[in-house]
């Protein structure tokens, strides 16, 4: 039997350059967007509806869903919410359906849809997201938010974490996955002070979110995988 | 004086993501364009002219330009040599112009027209570019000439290269130029080795041509630098 094949699209701009019918695409923003729905729905929310626009998400508001909002690092005015980890796991929105709306993870779910099933992964679910991707067999394009077209060092070096606990399993002939598999297993022992050097911590430190950044690197915190279903990101049941 | 500015762009298909007037940029194509045209013009090509279209090609061949014909690694029909180094490096085509196709290497530099100025990098010619960056101490943006719009591994570390050799003197914010200088900074042990694990290599090594892949990854064997001109590519002055 032959191995699934795994792929790294190290950002949204490069995905025209894979092909994902059949596939399974696993999309990470560590940060923050995915950490957030993979702590979300963990913490008990029913389910998480990313749209791409502001007024999308004010439409499902006026609906009573929870309004997450979050542009260039910033809680948008009128929204319950930003975009913390912390704030999606509070027991008030246990049951609740929230929409969100964020810089770069929403879009790359959107621009992922030609694929069989979109998952969602971060550090806080890296084990079963590679678990998932095992039992399920099939090829799989992990798609890295990066921050607005440009890849960025903390999905990359997810990406590179997810491929390495896909050895053995899976084959793969692209670059992008020896590159990024080398810098996580270059980097894996010091994560945070590596990414504290990057450009989009030194982008959220001056918003004085530290605390979400320490939280959005620890491996494992959580075994569930989210999974698109439709519109919503809801807790896998495989 | 603030210091000037480096980016790294991993793939032509992110370069509308950068800004380039004003600036100098470096395209790298190491296996085997840009390596091709530093041998070459280092041993005596008066110059070299990058066209997009094997027709374009054969128009300047009927000029008396020597034709030099790439397509997916391997020599087109018609045309005098291919994409060796070696073949570049031929006494037979001293002081005579040469035309050049190529897959990616080519595009890269036709992309880039926006730039201040195009100067040609390799591993062969490493320390030189690095020198002229910082004499020139104007704002340089690298392009890897990656494989077919995906990014590729021997591109992405001789930018890497590059930028470890510019730390102190150019800033930058950019996590590719994190990624890619600390790549290298792993793998310049034995680049070889890590370069044989990699897709383009994979590609090459089936064509039979592992003597020129080991001279593309020698460092700083020549010590030109190559600059587009109008149409053409000659050593720079500077």
């Amino acid at each position: 039997m032959n191995k699934p094949t795994v792929e790294i699209c190290l950002s949204p701009e490069l995905l025209h350059l894979h092909q994902l019918t059949g596939k399974t695409v696993v999309v990470a923003d560590v940060l923050r967007a995915t950490s957030c729905i993979v702590a979300g729905l963990a913490s008990g929310i029913a389910s998480i509806t990313p749209v791409a626009t502001l007024e999308e998400g004010r439409q499902l508001m006026a609906k009573g869903y929870i309004g997450a909002g979050e542009r260039d690092g910033k809680q948008v005015e009128g929204f319950h919410i930003g975009n913390s980890p912390f704030s999606y796991m509070s027991p008030q929105l246990s049951g609740k359906k929230v929409v969100t709306t964020t810089t770069n993870g929403t879009q790359a779910i959107q621009k992922s849809r030609a694929a069989a099933q979109i998952i969602i992964g971060a550090f806080l679910n890296l084990s079963a997201v590679a678990l998932y991707l095992k039992k399920q067999r099939c090829d799989a394009v992990i798609v890295c938010a990066g921050w607005k077209g440009k890849i960025n060092l903390e999905d990359t070096l997810f990406a590179g974490a997810l491929v390495r606990k896909l050895e053995g399993i899976f084959q793969w002939e692209d670059d992008a996955v020896l590159a990024a598999g080398e810098l996580y297993a270059n980097m894996q022992m010091d994560l945070h002070a590596h990414i504290s050097r990057s450009s989009h911590y030194q982008r959220l430190a001056k918003l004085g979110i530290k605390e979400d950044i320490r939280f959005c690197l620890e491996i494992d915190r959580f075994s569930i995988v989210p999974i698109v279903v439709g519109e919503e990101i809801v807790v896998s049941q495989n």
